[in-house]
Formats: C-alpha cells, sequence, structure tokens
C-alpha cells in the first residue's frame, strides 16, 4: 500500500522534531507537511529550525520547505499536533473544521468532554468519542488527545494493577526530565546543582487524566474510574526521562509475585495487532533496587514501554514501586503517533 | 570562659570538613584533636586531607598533626564523630568507655534502646537516656546520636504539626543531595543525566528514626511517636540539600493560614536559650510554588534551618507541603554541634 | 559622611540582581533607584523580580518601587547599568546627556575610542578619558565601562606577568559558567550532558579588550598593547566561576618561582587605598595539580579576587596555567562598583 | 567462515563493558573469554558486572562464566584489553608471551618502542612492528595498543591537514567527558556545577602520543612526527564525548575551503576495505559556531568516527578549529576492534 501522507504542526518545536523523527521512517506514514508559524513558513526545514535531538535531521525532511499554520495549506488529512497549549485550541478546531484527523499532544482538549484521551493499551475503545464530537462540534475531522507525560507512564503501569486487583488510592511523586518543558524551556541555572518543583497545573492533570482514561465509555459519554491520586511533581537535571515513586493502594490483595507476574503479561490490542510503534512488552520489569534509572532505561522498548522495579511494601498502602518512561517518545510524539496507528487499523483513516 | 576543647572523629571524610568547618570558629568550642585512620595518623592536617568544601581549610586546623584514631590520643573529652558506619560502633563505643563524650552523626547506635536520638528543638528531654546509657554499658561518657540527614529536616517540618495536630500518617518522597553519600560517594556517571533511587536501608531509617525522636521518654525508657510514614528516596545531581515533598494526614483538622502561623511560631528550647548555632527561625516559610529549592534555600538559618513551603490540599490525605533543609549542616555536623551546645546549657559537660 | 545615593539600570534582571546584591550593604553606597523597562514600572521591586540569587533579596530595597528607565525618573546621579547590549547604547547615552554616571556593565562603549575600559588595578589612568568623552559628545555624565567577564579575570591573571616580563602571545580557551549568559540565559537541555561552544562575538571580544585595557593612555588617546591573543569560548554546566586556560610567551623569560612571586606581590591602586571592594590579595594562587576549579575557588577574595594555578610549562610557549574568577561578581557588578569606588576615592564623585 | 573467537581482559569494568557492547553482535568476532580478577572469576557474567550502559547486557553474555585472568584460562587467541594501567604490562605481557594477540586500551606499552601505537587510518604500517616485537621481546603473541581517548581524536582531525599541509604547532585545550575515567571514576561531588583539571600526565600523553602515530616507521624503528603540541586537559559534566578546542599552523598555507575539502575527502585503508567498524566519512564536518556538541554529535558514524567544525582564522597561528569524538567506543574499544579487524584482513589473525 502507499503511505499515509501526514503532518506536523509546530514541526519546528521540542515535540514537533521529536514527531518527525519518530515518523520520518515510518512503515504506514509519509511526512508531506510541516506547518509552523509565520516566523518559520517559506523557509527550508533544515534552515527553519533549531535541531536538538541527537539524531541526525533526515535530508528530505530537511529540504522541505516548511508551511504556514492553516487549513488551506495542509495537503494531508492526518495532522500531529506538537502545537503549544496557547495555540492548540484554536488552530486544532480550525483544521479539525476543515476536516482534518488531529492527533495531539497538546493538553487544552484532553479534558474535554467529547474528546478521547486514549493511551492504545488501555482505553481504545475511547475512540469511539470521535463519532460524538464530529457531530457535537460540527467538525469534519476530529481530535484525539495522547496524555500528559507523566500520565501516560503512570497509567502505563498502573493499569495492569486495575485490571488484575482494582485500585483504591495512589500517591506519585515525579521526579521529571527537562525536555518535558520543551526548548528553550527550563533555564539552565535553574537546573544545575538544583531541582525546581513543578507548577500545580502539571500536579492537577497527572491527578484527573488517568481517572479518565482509566474510566469508561457507555453511551456516548466518559465516567471517571473510581479512585482518587496525589501527586508531587518535580524537575530535575535529566535530558529525558520521566522517573515516578508510586505507592499504591489495591481493592485485592496481591503479592509481590503476583504484581510482578502482571505486569509481565500484559499484553494488549497494540501488541496483539503488532502495530509498527507498539512496544512488546508494553510494561519492562528491571531488577534491583537502584534501577529504574533514566539514563539506563529511558529507552526500554525503543522508548515506547515504561520501565517498572522497586516493588517493595508501603508502609501505608499496599505496594511502592518505582517507574520510568520516556516523556517525549510514548510520552509525547510516540503516544499519538500509536494512537493513529490503531486508528488506521480500525478503519478510521485511510 | 575558656573554650571547650574538642575533637573530631573521622576528621579527613567529608562530614568530618563539615565538623571542622562548623565548629572552627565556634565561641564554645576550640578543635584540638583531628583522628583519622594510619593512613592519615602523624601527617599534618593540611597535607592528609583533600579540602572538598567551599570555604578555606583554616590556617590553625591545617597545621595540627593527625591523631591516631584511639582513646589513648585524644585530648579532649568532648568528640564529634563523622566515622563511616562500618567503624563507628566499635570505635565510639571505645571512646565511651574510656570517658569521652560522643556526639556522633553515624548510624550504628541511632535506634539503641539506650541511646538518645536528638533534634534539639523536638526532644531534648532524651538526654536524659545518658545516664541509663552508663549504668547499662560501663561507660564512663556516653554517645548520643543525631538523626540521618533526611530526617532530621522532615522531623524539623512535622514536629510542629504534630504537637499542634496531631499526626496519622506521612508519605514522604525525597531528592536528596550527593553530599549526603560522603566523598568519593556517587560516581559521576550516575548523576549526570540521571538519577539514581535511594537504597532500601536509607528508606527504613527514614520511616523509624522520626517515631524515636518524635516518640516519649519515661521511666529510663523510649516509646514510638504513634503514626506511620511511607518514605521513597532518591539521590540526584544535586551538591547540597536535600528535598523532600510530603503529604500528611492530621489528627485534627487544620487550615492552611494555621499551618503556616504553626510553622512561623515554632520557638523552641535552643531558640529561647540562643544556643550558638541554633537557628531562629528554625523552620523558615517560603513563599511561590517554585519553592522551596536546594540552590537557593538550602543556607536558609546558616544551613541549619528548615525551608518550608508549597502547602497545598492532599486528595488523600490532608495537607501537601515540600520541606528543603542543608545535609550535610543541620543533617549531619551541625545537628551535633547543636546537641553538644545543649548539653554544655545543661550542664552535662563542663 | 552621608551615603552616596546610587541607582541601577535594568535593575531586574541577572545582572542588575547582582549589583543589588553587591551595593545593598555598601559603606558608601545607598540605592535608591531601581530602573526597568515598562513591564515593571511602578511595582514594588519584590514584586516585579525572580530573585535568583543565593542570599535573599534585601527588605528593604524588596519594598522600592520599581521606576521606568528613564533620565526624568532618576535622583540617584551614579547608576550601575546592567542593561542588556540591545538597549544599552540609547539609554546610556540618554543618561549621561543628562548629567548621570554611569558605570556599566554592558558591551556596547566598551571599545569606543572614547570610553575608558577599566580594571581598578589595572589601568586606572583610563578614567582620565572622561574630561574627553564629556567634549567630545557634549554629555553632562559619563560612561565608564567594566570589561566582559571572560576578559576580566585574564586581564587581573595577565597583568602582573605584563608588567614584570613583558607578554608576546597569549593562547587563552575558556570554559565559561552559565550565569555568564543572564537569566533565563542558555537553556538547561543544552548544557545537561553537554557543553555549548560560545559564538565567536565572545572570542572577539576577549581577543580585543585586554588589549585596550593593558594600553596605554596619552595625549587623551588610548593605544592597544603590543600583543596577540587566540580565544576558544566555551559554556559548560557550572553556575558562576569561569574557568581560563592560558599559554603564554613572555618577552623576557621567568621561572617558575618568579611568576608566583610576581603573582603573589601583586597590590595595586585599590590594595592600597583599600577601596571596599578591593580583594587583597587580587591574586591568589592555589595549588595543586587539579586547582582551581569553580565550586571551591570562584568565592576567593569574596568573588572579587582571581584565582591562578596550575604554573607549568608549555611546550610551544613559556608556560602554562589555569585561572579561574566570578563572573558575575567580579566579572560584572562588582567590577563598575569597583571603578566607582575609585572615582569617588579620586573625587570625580562626590 | 566461522567467527573468530575473542576474549575480554578486564571484562566487568567500563571500557570492558564497552568492548563487549561493540564486540557482541561482531560480523566477524565470538565473545567466548570473559577475563578478570579472582572477585568475579566464577561468577556468570550477568552477577559480576555492575552493567552501565544504556543497550541491554545481551543475555548471551550475561550468562558466560567469568574466568580469572590468566592464559591457562583464555581459549581465544585474540584478547581485548580493558585493564587498569596497573595491572596491565604485567598482564599483558604475560598473555602475550603465551601466544596470545593482546588490542590494548590500556597505556603501558603505547610508547614502547617496539609496540604498535595505531589508528587505522593513520598508520597502518606500524603493524609491521609486530615481527621485531615477539623478536625482541621473545613473545609467541603480540601487543597492538589503541591511542589515548584525547589522542584518537586530535590525531583523526590532525592527519588530513597534515598529510595534505604539513603541521608546525598544534595548540589544544579539552573539555573531557567523565565515562573517559572509567567507573566508579571521578565523584559526582567533583562534577556537579564543576569543573576538574586533568592530571598532568593526561596532558603529557596528549602531547606525545600523536607524534608516535603520526611519525614514521622505517627498519624496525618508529620516528616522531615533527611537530609541537601544547595540551590543556579538563573534566567537565558529561557523560560521553570528548570536546578538544585547537589552533594549529600548517607548514602549507591553506584556505577555510581547502581545509574543509581535505577534511570531507579523507577516506584511508580501513574506508576502502570497508572493514566492519570503519566509520565513512571518518570526519564528519558540522556546520554552524555552536557545533559540535557532545550530545548531538558524539555518536556520528556509530561513535567510531570524528566530528569536526566551527573552522575559523586563528589570532596567532593559521587556523582554530573545534572537534569532537566519542571517548569510550573510538576512543578506547572502538579503536582496538578496528585494529583487529585491520590485522584479520592482513592476514595476522585468521
Amino acid at each position: 500500500m502507499s503511505k499515509i501522507p501526514v503532518g506536523i504542526l509546530g514541526a519546528t518545536g521540542a515535540v514537533g522534531q521529536r514527531f518527525i523523527q519518530l515518523v520520518s521512517d515510518h512503515p504506514w506514514f509519509q511526512v508531506t507537511d510541516l506547518l509552523a508559524s509565520e516566523r518559520s513558513a517559506g523557509k527550508r526545514y533544515g534552515d527553519a529550525v533549531n535541531w536538538i535531538l541527537d539524531t541526525p535531521l533526515p535530508t528530505d525532511i530537511a529540504n522541505l520547505a516548511v508551511k504556514l499554520s492553516e487549513p488551506a495549506q495542509a495537503e494531508a488529512q492526518v495532522l500531529f499536533s506538537a502545537l503549544p497549549s496557547g495555540q492548540a485550541r484554536e488552530q486544532e478546531s480550525a483544521f479539525a473544521t476543515a476536516g482534518h484527523y488531529i492527533f495531539s499532544n497538546a493538553s487544552p482538549y484532553r479534558m474535554a468532554a467529547d474528546v478521547p484521551l486514549v493511551i492504545t493499551e488501555v482505553n481504545p475503545d475511547h475512540l469511539g468519542m470521535v463519532r460524538h464530537q464530529r457531530a457535537n462540534r460540527g467538525w469534519e475531522g476530529f481530535v484525539v488527545c495522547n496524555a500528559n507525560c507523566t500520565t501516560t507512564h503512570l497509567v502505563c503501569a498502573l493499569h495492569p494493577l486495575y485490571e488484575a486487583f482494582g485500585i483504591e488510592k495512589v500517591f506519585v511523586a515525579t521526579l521529571q526530565a527537562s525536555s518535558g518543558a520543551g526548548y528553550p524551556g527550563i533555564p539552565s541555572l535553574d537546573l544545575i546543582d538544583n531541582i525546581v518543583p513543578h507548577d500545580y497545573g502539571e500536579e492537577n492533570k497527572v491527578q484527573a487524566e488517568p481517572l479518565k482514561i482509566m474510566g469508561g465509555f457507555e453511551e456516548g459519554q466518559f465516567s471517571d474510574a473510581d479512585f482518587k491520586i496525589s501527586a508531587h511533581c518535580h524537575r530535575v537535571a535529566v535530558t529525558d526521562g520521566h522517573f515516578e515513586a508510586v505507592s499504591v493502594e489495591l481493592s485485592n490483595k496481591a503479592s509481590e509475585q503476583d504484581i510482578i507476574e502482571v505486569f509481565k503479561s500484559y499484553r494488549k490490542l497494540p501488541q496483539e495487532l503488532n502495530l509498527p510503534s507498539a512496544p512488546d512488552p508494553a510494561v519492562v520489569v528491571v531488577e534491583g533496587m537502584f534501577r529504574p534509572q533514566p539514563r539506563l532505561d529511558r529507552m526500554v522498548g525503543g522508548g515506547m514501554a515504561t520501565a517498572v522495579g522497586r516493588i517493595r511494601p508501603c508502609n501505608l498502602f499496599d505496594w511502592r514501586f518505582s517507574l520510568l518512561g520516556h516523556n517525549t517518545i510514548r510520552g509525547a510524539g510516540g503516544g499519538s503517533i500509536l494512537n493513529a496507528e490503531l486508528m488506521v487499523h480500525e478503519g478510521y483513516i485511510s
């Protein structure tokens, strides 16, 4: 089959670059549109971008001309959105109205009542909401969101436990990487010999998004999962890879061995369908009390899996454990690409 | 009055250096003995030490001869112990037997049933245990311990709440500085672009020590405070200053304003006595959701106080807040120096 | 005597904060004017600034109202300029026209033919140029510049050698701190697990400024010192403290002992006059092949001195050595404050 | 053809791990022997090693039993040596005596008069010295060394210029990665918010080794290249990737375009033979005044090439430029593997 043309909204930013890196060699997709603001529009992409990734900018992408970010310019129906939150609501709406399928890393629509917030392993059924969304909003196209980077890996680790044992309460404290704030993002003076507590908005996302994702979808309505999360978020001097320390109270008791077993046997739709970007296994259990670590474990499953370890009893809840995942691969661009792959497979996109 | 001679056990290590820095200009104490292993004994201190602090090694200290670490060598009765845990039990016992008063930063005796583990603001009454300790062990001298660096600042922040409202449950996640592991300590390859989860032993200390410190002392016996702590500990790329994210369930409800008021009005014995190393205030409330931060707040109260901030409701317990304190000043050497100052004031030492 | 009122141009930025920190407790100066752009003007300084230094913002300064940066607003005749280069030329000219004495850390006027670029130990005589400057430009006031941060410490280390032995050639490679780029300055993603070569403009400054500073001043004209510098500049993950690796060819041969002696005996006008901010010694010789280091040596002389060490022969020129100095104390604010102190002493200011 | 069995001396250390990573999937070589000290001998490699690389330890390697490091234990004739300098001289001699072919990353034999110090692109002819070495030393086998990590990339960048234009003088200042010191190597307290000047031994290697490598080999004797190098070496907070700032005086003048052309057209024996580990191109010219950077450029050519950039005139010599290369891939393990590949091709090994 010929490849499906795709475009990138916010193509010159940090997440836009990650989208390009992940999709430039994709078996199903072909990058045809790089969209950005007036500052970059009209330039050769290689001249417009300050490429900050450690793999080379592909030459064919470098030679594409950047287009102005408006519906009339985009040829591809499928668009990956790396827009900053301040611009995402309006632009994504405009593109969706014009018939584009938006797979968005931006936050404005994530918690909207008719927008699917999807992690392919967890709530693929939520994609059915796009039908209602189109009706509600009069959009020819649709918007499907990937979750916040911290939410994503937290849910990837909690979902196996949620399915197997039920969850009552979750404490999570995060040590998040600098790249989560984009580029230029956090000033170096803030992270050399320092840590910076995160703004409360991030904590609110981490407390709310997982409940939507692990919640239900019936008769055109989402319903939150029935447990509570308390989040403490912090930024540390790490380039990529969010670390999360978790205490969890389960509904049904489980042994350490039960938990390890549940993590190891966690295979869901993306794995069964063998989608191009699906990690297999999706959850990787690492051994030893000093793992996971960002530098050593962020690339598990090519950056698409979640590493878990340090499973040990909790004085207050049932279990403590630590998890780690790549925040700009699975936690941003890769999450949306996997969502798009699933919608291709399910016939939403052709 | 003439100054009281004091010595340092483990004088060449990182904590030993901090003891020297803090005590070298002390109004009550005069360093007379620098004790170390055979490798250093006999050398001029300035030649034996690899000085890693950012204030200059005082010349008079540099010119002292290092003595071999055995009771026959130490002239001072008061000794600050910066011994590594592997050597502390045996050596401290030998020195205490020989009549020395040991103020120890080492862990082996911290949880012993007859050894006071003291934070001067919190449990000065526990010092009374030395009488029983001497009887039990047949020691001429005694051992008084300061707490683990993470414990110290956690207790400094919890104690005002414990006194005012009671505490039921505490969840704490830490981002600890490299200096807590001494020198050479953590390899740079482990902390550049990385974080390293702490070993479980540290978590156990943080879960156990606060209960002893905030517990009772009656009829020669300590009794633990009656609440539970769950700790998640991590090491990050910070030189000095431990950051701790806390969720706390109180016995009696309190508003944010109540809590701030309790922190701000916290003045205890060391402040009332105006002990030379006592911070005043002991707890510093910092403003803004991005504070405290290690680089900006670790030197509050000259490194002897604890900064608290980010007081906000918790989804699971009552309140979340963050705290920060200097791990090798108040959290190590400074804690023991303050203990010694109090015992001088109370007549144990003269 | 009553204190001389002074103001800060660009008061909210990183260098502006450093000026405030250094001058807020000054024996001769009293901060009366904090000037900034429209965004901050009218606000209480404590509300307008994102204070990034590790000493607390003094309360009396925090309570000052920020004034709009225009001559009509400034009451103090003496102004320290922390303006960004893009605004400095025009604004400093306007203030000097209006009679203000500008001590500037900005670069635009540094190489101007009638503007003194002064390091008090090296070329205090250049201050005489202000007479010609006023005549040339019709200014009631004047502008005196401090040098680039890297230039400053390089010259502080070279000048003793230049006076004693003459200099023919200098090769210098720098490892510069993040704070030299201000705040927000360098993105953290650029300095975590990375170094960033400096732009060529910095190298050109380091190659040109020292020759003006160490050059002559006769009959109203500056003349460059007669040697050449080749500079390689780089930014590393250090908060404060520029490190410079130097190879120098001398006009007259000197032994290592000669060089050490010359560094140690270097006392000039600021030291003789005992100016409030003058370091004494101005050049500190540190021992051992692993020194100087930024974290350990940047605060020599309260951040106003220059540390030198690692003096060893060079395969190509005569000697190699390393130097280190605080880039935002002596290398920025402190340099201008010392210039102002000298002009007070010499009667230019009263 | 069946694969050639190879062993690793010092298999558990940082460089040993890199050898394993690079050779574990090699088309010509098969790891059969993992040799280490008594502490590890007898254990499963996966249990003996603290694996610090960010790619997983291959399972088949993890399951090999570690052998005691003595000739009687090693089955493979070809051994890659990652021994620490303190043990390398004696052990490598013992293994060579017993008939093994040692490709060593250790320093003791590098400057020996009968030991080839080889960079395959530069001095493949020096391998002929092994005949004399065997005769001189009565060894059945031989020792061939790769160069110091800093030397390696310096020579890779200088050699094209040396061949094309001749070289008279070289200044080099380095910003070296932590991994060059192995593991545990540099303490984190030395590199957080800090840089550490290198010991003078490193500088001496960088001044001496390039002259041997770029020198001649005739009638059984090496002769040094006829120019001088002055080196300033420093360690910075970077995991992998040495950065070097170079000023070079050429024998025959060349334009910037000439230099770029010479770098781009540099193809030598390993590229012509298409050896499995040979980078092609060997020298990668990167554009822009902010490149090369360790994080972005260390993996050029899979870590086997050298990136050069920032070519600009020098005030003292002819040209300044910057180079960057991976210090533990091409600069350690990879250099020796390429040497072994060439000797396989040339029939020394079969």
